[in-house]
């Protein structure tokens, strides 16, 4: 039984008010909101059993290191990882994704190889694809939605092309909720000998997901949207690609041994984990993991298609808002502009007037501004403790904002 | 008046016990333990004022961004920066110097360049170089101390030649605690056009630190040494040198305009802040610098050098004790090895018993170890809340190893 007012209260921030008015987060597509076993577990870290991990020999030493550690196995469960040693800890998908691109990419394409995105994808998944393009010729080819905002897997396989090397894309959209098909594209990328990159950074949020079904070469998702700390993320990398990586961050940990003038290199995973990591975080995180499991990841998915359903009814029935994408299966993300309203600015700017938190601006993903003719959304998003009267609020507040512009 | 009494108590964890011993925490070097202010900081962010910062216009992103922006001046202040936009947010020593290595070294040192380096280097100020040696060639001079442990700038400068493009040194030893004459370094580097780099991993954590006086192009630090969270940490980059670097890592914010085919960057600093940032943890450090700085860093260094006075007599009357380095000037950090001990490691599991945490290994120094002719030293490092009570009862506890292992 998912009891969402029960769930409300393992989140301290959720009983607060803003500008007078009890909060509404629905900014759950930047960043969700820590339950307090996370909080707790930031704070238990520090209070009673800090150290630095991994090189120590006493006993706070050691006790950090198996707590740090066995948040590997907790990620390697949540995402369906065959392997522990396939989980690179990082912090967020943002490093996770560069990772991938510096370690994994940069040292084997070569100028002409071309990389499929969609349009559709986060900032985190274009950028360290761009550099490759800009520094050594990669080229970038681009997938474009349908009229529903869904990606058709066909036309990212249609894309291929004998340079192709990689394919990049999200499993769900942060701007309009869409989930890909990755599966079919991964079957039909692993067929040619091509590499699938995956930004779960949405849809570990929302959805259960298993690499291994997925099928994909690199998954990055990132904690601070998965209810835990800030800073915390991790990358699956397979083993047949983790062993091809050439290191990325050098520093202590990740070396087997340095000399003058040599030097080699530890086993993975530790080899692309330099320095002294985001203990605590990561610490945190395996509290957010264990949080969400106990809920049951079918069972956010439910709830949350719930008031993706009940959102979908209230915004259809404001006729002077434009909400983008219709896809069938998207998550409850809604982005919308407003007829009369200068800039989706002003209209968060407005609700947040009612204690209601949403963001405007292109979201990190400019490309798709571009293929819907927009500069910028307002987006609201939802997660596991929102509720239909909340999608009331939000309606409440956008009614009221439209008055003032009308 | 510092009352280190009064200030242990700030530290939670410091009255724990460990073995069935009181806690005595001599791992500063690895990494310090949280005062409460920091603690606290961190817990009240995640409870009452959480959201993403910078891109959003309601109430809490608001208030995250402010008091997350507030540490860069919290920074400047602490390093001496002329300029707040001279301030990096990273997270930790390694990946702000990585930042370096890849930001601005990469791109323009070329083939039989040379970057100087002193053997007493954490691997993090070795292994970013050595990147750079094995992908493109560049060459890695060494410099070696003296007989005490010093590094003698002029061997420094002497190591100078026409292709020198880089020094890269610490300004205290992880290992030694030798303190490095970094402004005269960096004055005969200026002299010659010649970039430096310093890991102030250390030394700020100890020593009084200003860049500007220093006369230095970088300045890492890392905040889990400074009494801060995980994963937080900084890097100082003089605006000239800033202006010359390259994007490291790509993602949101730190761009200007993402099309398909062209990319323009963020201004300094964002230019170079890739995604969703350390949001809590970059608080957290902000309050561990109000901590330090409340304390005045001149009466840490007043206190500590007493500890290392206080030390460097009890542990020289141990003469199965072998300590290494003996500069005048170093600060509270000991690396021993003893008579009749097999290992290093067998040192620090017997003091652990008694409640007493020390390191042992290489200390991520490894061509330290070698220039001191050892593979591994046991390592006791002071910090702000260590007393000579303390100092005491590692000795007793050394002196218990001795017994045993004699």
């Amino acid at each position: 039984m998912y009891d969402v007012t029960e769930i409300r209260r393992d989140f301290p921030i959720l009983s607060r008010e803003v500008n007078g008015k009890p909060l509404t987060y629905l900014d759950n597509g930047a960043s969700a909101q820590k339950p307090r076993a996370v909080i707790e577990a930031v704070t238990r870290a520090y209070e009673h059993e800090y150290a630095n991990v991994h090189r120590g020999l006493h006993f706070l030493s050691n006790l950090a290191t198996e707590q740090y550690e066995a948040v590997r196995g907790k990620l390697q469960r949540f995402l369906g990882a065959a392997h522990e040693d396939e989980i690179l800890f990082t912090t967020g998908s943002t490093m996770s994704l560069n990772l991938v691109s510096y370690g994994w990419a940069a040292p084997r394409l070569e100028a002409g190889d071309e990389i499929i995105l969609s349009v559709m994808e986060h900032h985190a998944n274009i950028v360290p694809w761009h550099f490759l393009r800009e520094r050594q010729g990669v080229v970038l080819k681009w997938v474009e939605l349908d009229a529903n905002g869904d990606l058709d897997p066909q036309a990212v396989i249609d894309a291929i092309t004998p340079r192709t090397r990689m394919i990049a894309v999200t499993h769900m959209s942060n701007v309009l909720g869409t989930v890909v098909d990755v599966a079919a594209i991964c079957a039909a990328a692993r067929a040619r000998g091509i590499v699938t990159v995956i930004d779960g950074s949405q849809a570990a949020v929302h959805l259960p997901v298993n690499v291994q079904a997925l099928g994909c070469d690199f998954y990055a998702i990132t904690g601070h949207k998965l209810y835990g700390p800030s800073a915390s993320g991790a990358l699956y990398a397979a083993r047949a690609r983790m062993a091809e990586m050439r290191p990325f961050i050098g520093g202590g940990d990740m070396i087997h041994e340095v000399k003058r003038d040599t030097i080699t290199y530890n086993d993975p995973p530790h080899k692309f984990e330099a320095g002294t990591p985001g203990i605590v975080q990561m610490i945190g995180l395996g509290a957010a993991i264990d949080y969400m499991t106990g809920l049951g990841m079918e069972n956010i998915a439910a709830h949350e298609h719930g008031l993706r359903d009940y959102a979908r009814d209230r915004l259809a029935g404001l006729n002077w808002l434009n909400v983008q994408g219709h896809s069938a299966t998207k998550g409850a993300i809604f982005s919308f502009t407003m007829e009369g309203a200068g800039h989706p600015h002003d209209i968060s700017t407005v609700v947040d007037q009612k204690g209601v938190a949403v963001r405007a601006g292109h979201h990190c993903a400019q490309p798709l501004m571009e293929f819907l003719g927009v500069t910028a959304t307002c987006r609201a998003s939802f997660g596991l403790y929102n509720t239909e009267a909340e999608v009331d609020t939000l309606v409440d507040a956008l009614e009221t904002c439209h008055r003032l512009f009308a």
